[in-house]
């Protein structure tokens, strides 16, 4: 948990081993965060941020689970892990890129990019079906959970012993949540956007690690650039399955992990996430015996609004702006409330049995609340004349009649969120509301962040929309009766906004999303002006609650803007200095050190050059990758200093790609005395024109930089070309703007 | 006309005044093109190109048009023009501006923050006033039209002497032509976007040039960087109040226009959308006398579909598809047609008068052809028992019923558009449709590009809505009645998206506008498949509608994407070479000779620094702009050799703001013989850390560093930092993959 030291000097020596500060070798497979996974919540419908260190982690952890031990997580806020490695956007356009470029024709070009729309269908296809198996499967949990609880209900109701009937479903419940949690574990199987990510990683790679199967092909695409592109196709596709909102699953993949806006891509992603909505569409169509009916939304429905109860009015928007005043309050409470149990499950719930325990607690008192509040509720609502509800129960109630409570409860949360928007005026008495959004407000806040699949998007949307509709039911008594007042369901709409952009915050995507989910576009501008309000309000008081995840693991993470009032700070002062750097002819022994030493813990290395017979100072002339060295000592691509350069091993970029992305560890690569004193020659391997900046460089134009172009390395030179430092995601990363000012975060070692 | 000579050699005279090519003398405003309006066609909802280069345009002629004068246009597509002059996305981050920023307190930020959003809230109500003006306007004078035709067609329908009424319609339309005309001579009014961009640029910059108004406000806006963001929004407004679609708004101006994501700019871009689809609509409520009924769409208003005519099913998918390619083929015919007729135009009409004499031909044929079409059509149909039908002409039908083709060639083309979609099945016959079909294809090719404002966007949904209509009751003839097929509604929507697809090319932001249009979200996946169909037949025959226009007035427009198989090319071909340099200190009478060469055509000027009592080469400083060194010799920022430096005059960056954006030519500034021997000191106005990068850079990286940073200039250094060269985006747009490969355009001064 070193901080690291700076020093503005130039040191001379590029090839001593780095002193940049202490980290985690980086190769390391088995270091990867166990907690990755809490950062982005749980749950079927979970959105978790997409940054390019998240995606990374996610499509990383799929297979390093397996291995990962759990760690205390430090929650010093002020600190930056160093546990987490960014992608590289940037092609190293090495001579052996070049060379294939030149190779490949036009025909060759067109085939490529036919093949990436291929893989996108693919993508999108798959992940269409992975939601329609969630979906199904859900469903039909939920139908059987129901039939046995109902019946022991409707047993013991008479006779008594109503006690047995909780403890039943308290297991049930448990039970369900144990198998969740080892579905965790073995699968990562989880919110529909991972799912998405998940399988286009695999898809675009042609090849599966874990399953060590090599297909042969897209080999082309084994590289963190186009890589990249396929998984934020796939998180889209994820969206907008899970939704029914393609243009909602697009704008949020763009959202929340593009840095530049490319029209091909833009439109490869909107493809993917169309395929995914229609593949899940076709499939639930043939399950729902209405096969070819391809006009059902995704798997959360909002049900329809009609045209007539769709309209507002001017004077509602003041009210539409209050309700996201409330919703922006109760989620900044929301995110508190989480923050603080977050932090008591770092210090103290870091072990895997203590975390399937606090589940299974969370469960069973999940149960237990629920079944008080169902047994002291005494609304009985008649029985609709076809039977229409789902899951009714009867209880205390009279014949023909149901416990309103009961089904609010027992319902999946996706069809409470419908019932709460569609059913008639008067189905829900405003005490229940009341309850429910109370006791279903705390139980959400404690299940997000357990160990388990567990989300917070449907949960906000079900205590907005029964605060929501309990507003609308108030507005109502409040006024004469009969007046646009009555429809209680469209206030379960605009509640339902309020508190999922109270919580999460976002805007754009979240507005289409809902606009989407609803299929009706006259909603727009009430759902866009409640999401403003609600973010502008939560923002007030905390961060949303992605933020405050990816704070409290120390996630080193780029926002969009550099801070304000940081143009003083220049590149001088971000950069890490001295930096290793090697030769353009470099010792194997001195690059074997160099990476082996623990020390440094930087992926790239500036190559320099020194010019014979003169004693000018080495000139950056490329930089290599840490990943490409490894290769390189793996292949042996040595010249031995007695015979001529000509020795060398040829290498292709099919080397790099089939070692692409698990690189194996510098440890397990031996290298004997006689090897050591050989030289490699990087010249064809680095990347011969890395952007570079000035010292005087501003932080906010560094910032642009690696914002605009998805860097990962940027060398500073001074003006005679010499290296003096480098700068990385997470150098930037540190500065962030806090209340008093600009503030620095250190970087740590976990 | 001539070729930028290239010359690889580095020129140690860095003070030598350039002779990088021959160019327009860059600050004359007079030079703005005419055809630049034409770029973007016309008509209210006329959608064109928002590049870079066009917006400035755009921007800029509302001040030029006054003073231009239409010129010969070459229509060598192998040039590309030097009169377009982009915009500077990278702040000239100079000692004033670090200092401004450094004074500058948290609470300053904020409040910045704040005034953009004021800004873009103002832009888009001022945008949703104009187009609620422009759509009362037109709808009045298509009434008085109506009524003016129909009582002299009823008058002369018994008696006879028909033609009278045809020259009565043939002079209205010839006069609303030519008011069109002289409207868009005097007010620049045209396109809802365009109207959109210039209020955006007007409001922004807190004054009006052409109106001598400077309100003193949002003074800290007067820079390319944030004039641009505030386009943007303008533009989204637009294309939102026209269509009442405020996401397909922001979508468009990202999609036409964005080169970088930045959240917060996009949030402010949709929230100017949202004010003004909300103005539209609040006013226009107040209008149709139903006030604060905010549920009506925007200008465009394609109806309501019922949700049970919305359903499609699969097997109807390939029908889609194949409605696609014939969009593709119909819109690739349109296209080609256009560009033989613009060669045309190019080459023979480009006076005045002219222009206005073929516009008025225009109507009077189109006024003819309609006549002649309604007067041999005997398509009458019952008059709806409401009698719903707008603007009905009974002619020669029976009473209680009217004609079919009048209703479709009289009412506006919205309204046509309407009832294409939402007419019961048998409202139009075959015949009529076919008929209509042909005749207004090939009128609308002829509008296209006229010097009157009329778009090319409605006229395409006009005419694929009724080919998609003929489709859809063809198909339902060939099948049993009473199936899904009965509804040509359906397919009209389809033909519509296929046609204006086939046309224009856009995929993305087109599906989000049609879907928010319809007002349901079930239609996007088969518009989406069928713009996508559309655009890859269309593509294979010719470009899109905009891109030849831009290409025939020789645009120097960046692509989204470098050409594939151009790794090989790098900096030093691309650059122009060898650059005039400034001293970091340097004469006045230099500086002045530099800017009054016409020859010298580069904005931007690397600042180069000898080091004294060394006969090193001069390093690269800075990078300083044409417009900055403008203002310095207007305030006589000049050192006398005499005294000592401390004279030079201070500058605040609230005179280059002032100057903004109509910087005076160089010719306006007299220097006397004295002060030519006088020094300037350029190091706290020029940009201390230009972008640069090396020779061997290739092409797809500087273009790239181009398209996310939004560059003009980037210099080209050696490893010693030396100035060799400057590549700016009119380099890199010549070149382009042609049918031959790679090809390389002309730079032409015209």
């Amino acid at each position: 948990m070193a901080n690291i030291t700076k020093k503005v000097s130039w040191s001379s020596r590029h090839d001593e081993p780095g002193a940049t500060g202490e980290g985690t070798p980086l190769l390391n497979g088995s270091e990867q965060p166990r907690y990755s996974r809490q950062l982005s919540g749980g749950g079927i419908f979970q959105i978790g941020r997409l940054s390019t260190v998240d995606l990374d982690e996610e499509v990383a952890s799929d297979q390093d689970h397996l291995r990962s031990r759990p760690k205390e997580i430090p929650h010093n806020e002020k600190l930056l892990s160093l546990k987490f490695e960014s992608l590289d956007y940037d092609n190293s356009e090495n001579q052996l890129f070049l060379e294939e470029e030149r190779r490949m024709s036009y025909i060759g070009f067109r085939c490529l990019e036919i093949s990436r729309w291929v893989v996108c269908g693919l993508i999108g296809f798959l992940t269409g079906l992975i939601a329609c198996f969630i979906d199904i499967v859900v469903e039909q949990l939920a139908g059987m959970k129901y039939q046995v609880v109902k019946q022991n209900i409707e047993k013991f109701t008479e006779v008594g012993g109503l006690s047995i009937s909780l403890i039943l479903w308290a297991v049930l419940n448990s039970a369900f949540v144990m198998v969740g949690s080892i579905i965790v574990a073995c699968f990562e199987e989880g919110p529909m956007i991972h799912s998405g990510a998940v399988v286009a990683a695999g898809v675009s790679q042609g090849r599966s690690t874990s399953l060590k199967r090599d297909f042969k092909i897209f080999e082309y695409f084994r590289r963190d650039t186009e890589k990249r592109d396929f998984v934020s196709a796939g998180a889209a596709a994820g969206v907008s399955a899970a939704f029914g909102a393609p243009v909602g699953g697009v704008l949020f993949s763009l959202e929340e992990g593009a840095s530049f806006w490319n029209q091909m891509l833009t439109w490869r992603i909107f493809f993917a996430s169309m395929i995914s909505t229609f593949t899940l569409n076709f499939f639930l169509s043939i399950y729902n015996d209405k096969p070819g009916d391809l006009s059902s939304p995704g798997l959360i429905n909002f049900g329809r609004f009609e045209s007539d109860s769709v309209e507002y009015n001017l004077y509602e928007i003041p009210l539409f702006i209050a309700m996201g005043a409330i919703g922006g309050l109760l989620g900044a409470l929301f995110n508190v409330l989480n923050y603080w149990l977050t932090i008591f499950r770092i210090r103290y719930i870091h072990r895997p049995c203590l975390q399937v325990m606090e589940a299974m607690l969370v469960a069973a008192v999940t149960a237990t609340v629920s079944f008080a509040m169902i047994y002291f509720s005494n609304d009985c609502q008649p029985l609709g004349p076809d039977h229409s509800e789902e899951y009714p129960l009867q209880l205390f109630c009279a014949d023909g009649e149901y416990n309103s409570m009961a089904t609010a409860f027992f319902n999946t949360p996706e069809r409470s969120v419908r019932s709460l928007f569609h059913n008639q005026p008067g189905t829900y008495n405003p005490l229940t509301l009341g309850m429910f959004t109370l006791t279903y407000f705390f139980l959400a806040c404690w299940t997000y962040g357990l160990a388990v699949s567990a989300g917070v998007f449907i949960p906000s949307l079900l205590i907005g929309a029964a605060w929501g509709r309990l507003f609308g039911i108030l507005l109502a008594s409040i006024t004469s009766s009969g007046s646009i007042w009555a429809d209680p369901g469209k206030y379960a709409l605009i509640g339902a906004a309020a508190q999922l952009g109270g919580i999460v915050r976002m805007t754009l995507s979240l507005t289409v999303i809902m606009v989407e989910a609803t299929g009706n576009v006259t909603y727009g501008l009430p759902i866009m002006l409640v999401l403003m309000t609600a973010k502008i309000v939560g923002d007030y008081f905390v961060e949303g609650l992605y933020d405050i995840h990816i704070k409290l693991q120390s996630v080193p993470f780029l926002h969009w803007e550099p801070p304000a009032t940081s143009h003083w700070l220049t590149a001088r002062e971000v950069m890490s200095s001295p930096v290793t750097c090697f030769n353009r002819i470099e010792k194997v022994g001195t690059i074997v050190d160099v990476l082996s030493y623990t020390s440094t813990n930087h992926n790239g290395f500036p190559v320099v050059m020194h010019h014979a017979a003169s004693d000018e100072p080495a000139k950056l002339c490329g930089l290599i990758l840490r990943s490409q060295l490894i290769v390189l000592l793996k292949h042996k691509v040595f010249v031995e200093l007695a015979r001529s350069r000509l020795t060398q091993r040829k290498l292709q970029l099919k080397d790099f790609r089939d070692a692409y992305p698990r690189f194996p560890p510098i440890q397990s690569i031996h290298v004997s005395q006689d090897e050591r004193e050989c030289m490699m020659d990087l010249t064809e391997f680095m990347n011969p024109t890395p952007y570079t900046v000035p010292q005087e460089t501003s932080l906010p134009r560094v910032f642009k930089l690696f914002r605009a172009l998805g860097l990962r390395h940027l060398v500073v030179v001074d003006d005679a070309n010499r290296v003096v430092g480098l700068v990385t995601r997470k150098d930037l990363a540190r500065y962030h703007l806090g209340k008093h000012g600009l503030e620095e975060l250190q970087l740590a070692q976990t």
